[in-house]
């Protein structure tokens, strides 16, 4: 099709590296053509966390459930929803203020992944590989501490980057049908698009495990969904203050 | 640098299209290219509305703040976070199953936004231009009902395609150390950060208007912040089942 578009369709995870560095210079570019990324309203509602400490980056991928690419990796990165920036932007007295909102909390979450998958797309671009991180949210408000993050500022997820030192199959999506309706939303095909994915699914898991172990995407998803998993995220976001609405 | 990253470097909103149709083939590729963007555990926790009804667009148009281009542009696509097709295909009966907890709920807000974002700059690389439409949070209920969305699904946001019919002027982003901390979060410069900013953004907007109307982004930022926006939202996505946590 074109390059940007070839190189999405070759997109997947790399959690292996090289010992080779990111120059300086290119982490830069890379997470100024994050900043390219629409946001509403111009707000800019996130922040990103380099962590270079190789202390702090022990700590956290501990608290992360200890996968080796944490701590491996050439650079990693904590993406963060922020809306202090724009409490302190707006220095606001005694005057009613609508910050810390769900409509903003919202708005920071979107603000955030538009600007890290574009970060994604052109470390990609440059030849490197990516994974994101979602358990930094695992034990959030320790990942807070140990960033220092003020009030009105959550990770939301990390992403660690490198030279890709493993070759790894690319991951079917779910059939377009599935996810793209016209007018209104229909689930009356999922049974046949899931059962059509289920196939798919494992097709592609006993390729990756060279024949030794595969599930269905729908098995996949029960096992997961059947476990609480970070039941703190409520409390953590009404901590921080990212919805103070009334009602 | 190349082709990808001078892409994202030169992205600007785009509101006025020409009447150039954009063929289905090239908006299933730009779909496909979002649906390639990272997921978490591959939940692929989103769905796209296509409204190609002209009746539906007039009305969502309305419901978004009658943004003339929501109506006039080739392409209309509502994306939603969708955690009700993993529920459709977990069947869950009577087993204690996790699905609208904060945490999903943060999950499918930023798996749309990354499959989003994805396609933005697949559009964006067939000489298409893009427009997200945060509006189609307005009268969310009303739009959630005319485009029949289940429990569990609820719009994020809107996005207009089509083949430009203006130049706009790149808007400048912050200062990339107002956004990049290293470590810990540190807030010192901002004062300063923001002054270089508020500049820059004086000079965007005087340029972009003619020299007729500027603005800082403190300014606008205060404008926008204090007023009450879209506090519905917190009822809404509870109302859809977003968040059922227990605490």
């Amino acid at each position: 099709m074109n390059e940007t578009i070839d190189l999405m369709m070759r997109h997947r995870s790399i959690r292996k590296f090289t010992k080779e560095q990111v120059p300086p210079e290119l982490l830069r570019t890379i997470v100024q053509a994050g900043q390219m990324a629409s946001t509403s309203s111009n707000v800019q509602a996130y922040s990103i966390i380099h962590v270079t400490d190789s202390e702090k980056r022990r700590q956290l991928a501990a608290l992360a459930g200890n996968q080796e690419h944490v701590t491996e990796s050439p650079v990693f990165l904590v993406w963060c929803a922020d809306l202090y920036r724009l409490k302190q932007a707006c220095d606001f007295k005694d005057e009613p203020a609508y910050i810390g909102t769900t409509e903003n909390m919202v708005v920071s979450l979107v603000d955030v992944a538009l600007a890290a998958q574009n970060a994604a797309v052109a470390a990609e671009s440059l030849g490197l590989g990516i994974v994101y991180i979602g358990g930094i949210r695992n034990k959030i408000a320790e990942a807070a501490e140990l960033l220092g993050l003020p009030e009105l500022v959550t990770p939301v997820f990390g992403m660690c980057i490198g030279y890709p030192d493993q070759n790894t199959l690319i991951r079917p999506r779910l059939p377009l049908e599935a996810v793209f309706h016209e007018n209104s939303y229909s689930s009356e095909r999922y049974e046949e698009q899931l059962n059509r994915y289920d196939i798919m699914t494992e097709q592609y898991m006993l390729n990756r495990t060279g024949g030794k172990r595969s599930i269905t995407w729908r098995q996949a998803m029960r096992d997961k969904l059947s476990k609480p998993a970070r039941l703190h995220m409520k409390s953590f976001l009404a901590s921080k203050r990212f919805w103070e609405d009334e009602k």
